[in-house]
């Protein structure tokens, strides 16, 4: 049993030289989805596995058929048997930084702000999601090392590459590595606070069906003028399907979809209604006032709790500056839907393929490419990470930690579960107006130093000794 | 009033001369979108000035911002003046060759080749596009000459160099030298025959309004999982515009669009359904099966006589190879009308404008850029110069002369109308399978022939001199 403190205020001492190495991280420019990237990539993992091996990590770059994995061991002296080893994942590709052009510094180029609000950040592709986040525990452990000589339980580490591109890799990563992954529980970072100030535990993910869909109408382009009217333009066909995707009440409209979801227990439900959240304020942040969801729905349950349908990318035709006269041969869209509770992934591809060629006429043609797959994940009520976890976390805030769902997915959580038997304590320290995705992505420096922190505390928890 | 008969047999014996000379013309690769060929539209220019002023007109080249003008006159002795001035209008530019590897021969070579129907023809960029079929008006003029030692009517020449990148220097100059091209009708040589045995006089063009919509909901792109459901998706709004754009018959939904718009007269529409068309044949050769435009209106009605509704080009969000987890911020599409009759192009913009913004939730914006906003073009019954031309051309081919439709614009003809208050006649002898804007474009030695002595016919008929 030691205290703490020392190993805090080394964290605190030695916040400048942490964030110059996820400065260094930062500028690798591992986008996972465009192929252009790939050295990148491999570059990111050879630098993460460096610094795992400098802390004292046995750590090695693992070859995948896509982009590959870091996987890293540390087994402490004389440990005992009733205390936990733990697996911690995080992913250190990133999402592109298109549109380029909208960034107001250079997006590998980790840019220190200060916000309207006074607070210090930190600007780059990935400074959030998910490099500053994994960095968080890198460092968490570092200090540990730096002050205490030792871990004080057994920890895996799983870097993955190819989080923003669907984990194609990482099933059988683990099925293949079952023996050596295999641990008592995942614990992640890569979620939000529930605000700057509060922390949170993030006990649901949605799902994930990802779907895309090309449809051909003619079988060239056309001219506008020569055959407009009497030939079938495939973007009609296209909009019209999107359009028949909701009602007017934002409910959505394929078959069966809503099957599988229960209501929200009566305690969580509270819970989220006596939170300090104004749908207004969310909403205003991005420029908007109505939510878009399904009408008897309040927004957190839109987010947290209710199943989605997204176009995510859409495109046909001429889409260059000015005007061509064409009809094209073909129309493609990219179309999401995040799942809740038990809906079953398979069935709602299924159904959404059946919707869809249900209204392309029979002399089109639609093709579908499958991306994600992935079911929503509940961590069950009373789970003793979870509460170990809160319980630290409200030391380190002052404040009690939220039990927040998460709107996005995270599938290697399922993968954990189906493949592994493992469940996943979810703590994360990005602030939801961090503009992941988006061009000006961002970390709180104040996310990254209690981010040390917190973990620092809860490997500590874990293992008994606080 | 002089014979016809010798014109038309030194045309005939003349044939292969003819030829040479459209040979020499069409070894210029006068392309005008690539300025890499820009000396080539000015040697084209100074060929074509060369060859009028050779036959007895005062031709030349005149600069514009762009390729040059080819100007020529012509006006013949003791003219009366109940005898018209008529404007011949053509364009020596020609579309790109690629792709150059799917030509069977040089793109800018003219090379003869027997087709399997037994009959001649030419091969090379242009031929039919715009250089055959104006140089049959040239030709026509310099058979006059040979023979009668003048041309029977006073003859303004213009040639265009930019017709292939949307004329952008034409209405500009029509403006600064009205008085030198003001005449009493135009003559345009740039459009096909009903079929090789029939021809044909273009009488109406559709006309156009090309829109361009950016829709913009979040004010950056956010995270599906982090706003999915609650978050206005761009897509479904612009999905929900172009869905409600037409009903489930095909009609176009934009309030009053079909107003100003006649049903064809009788006569016509009987011509029409007498032509040797297949519906199946037409949308067969494009992979379609079914008419997509009003459903109790023919093909030919739904490509020349009725307005349409096309998405040309739509994008929105991530459309790279794999997915994205993105709520875009906006979503755009080209929207493009083709008019017919008196539609007035101000107000189908204006009303489809309304048409959307009834449709954009209010704390959505929407974003309009013009493109185009032509009025349909319909040259009315009874005009005297289609009369004239129709009857001659029947006697040429010994068939009666079909008024067609034509689904796309000749902007220069709107030009001609709205600058220089001058109808044109269309008379032209392509053919629609002769590859025009492909690789292996070809003109029939018979078009070429036959258009030489139409020309021929048509302007001593105009003059009154058959």
């Amino acid at each position: 049993m030691s205290d703490i403190n020392p190993v805090l205020e080394h964290i605190d001492l030695n916040l400048e030289t942490s964030i110059d190495r996820l400065t260094d991280l930062v500028a690798i420019p591992s986008v996972s989805t465009d192929s252009a990237f790939a050295g990148k990539c491999r570059e990111a993992a050879g630098w993460l596995s460096g610094q795992l091996n400098k802390i004292g990590f046995e750590a090695s770059v693992r070859p995948t058929t896509g982009h590959p994995m870091v996987v890293a061991h540390y087994t402490p002296e004389g440990l005992t048997g009733s205390i936990p080893h733990v697996l911690f994942y995080g992913h250190y590709d990133v999402q592109p930084a298109d549109p380029v052009a909208l960034w107001d510094s250079p997006p590998f180029e980790a840019t220190r702000k200060t916000g309207e609000n006074g607070r210090e950040h930190i600007v780059a592709r990935g400074v959030h999601d998910d490099k500053g986040q994994l960095m968080t525990f890198v460092e968490a452990c570092g200090a540990l090392m730096s002050v205490e000589g030792r871990l004080p339980l057994k920890i895996t580490i799983l870097f993955e590459g190819e989080e923003e591109c669907g984990s194609p890799s990482l099933a059988k990563f683990l099925e293949e590595n079952a023996a050596e992954l295999k641990a008592d529980h995942v614990l992640v970072c890569d979620t939000n606070m529930w605000n700057e100030d509060t922390p949170a535990i993030t006990t649901r993910l949605r799902g994930l069906v990802y779907e895309e869909i090309i449809i051909t109408a003619p079988q060239m382009d056309l001219h506008s003028g020569s055959y407009g009217g009497a030939a079938r333009n495939p973007v009609r066909v296209l909009a019209r399907i999107i359009a028949d995707l909701h009602d007017s009440d934002g409910r959505i409209m394929v078959p069966e979809f809503y099957e599988g979801i229960e209501e929200l227990q009566p305690d969580l439900k509270a819970q989220w209604d006596s939170l300090d959240f104004s749908p207004e304020k969310f909403l205003g942040e991005i420029g908007l006032k109505h939510a878009a969801g399904e009408e008897d729905r309040s927004v957190l349950e839109q987010i947290w709790s209710r199943p989605t349908c997204d176009v995510n990318g859409i495109v046909a035709g001429y889409t260059g500056e000015g005007s061509k006269t064409v009809i094209p041969s073909q129309a493609s869209a990219k179309i999401s839907f995040r799942l809740v509770g038990k809906q079953d992934p398979d069935r709602i591809s299924a159904a959404f393929r059946s919707f869809v060629e249900a209204r392309v006429p029979d002399d089109c043609t639609v093709e579908f490419l499958g991306h994600s797959n992935d079911p929503a994940i509940e961590i069950p009520r009373g789970d003793r990470f979870t509460a170990i976890a809160a319980q630290v976390l409200q030391q380190e805030f002052g404040k009690p930690c939220v039990l927040m769902g998460g709107g996005g997915s995270i599938p290697i959580v399922g993968s954990f579960k189906s493949v592994l038997e493992m469940d996943s304590l979810l703590v994360g320290f990005g602030l939801v107006e961090d503009r992941i995705h988006s061009p000006n992505e961002k970390y709180e420096v104040k996310s990254f130093h209690k981010g040390m922190r917190s973990w620092a505390r809860i490997l500590k928890a874990l293992a008994g000794e606080t």
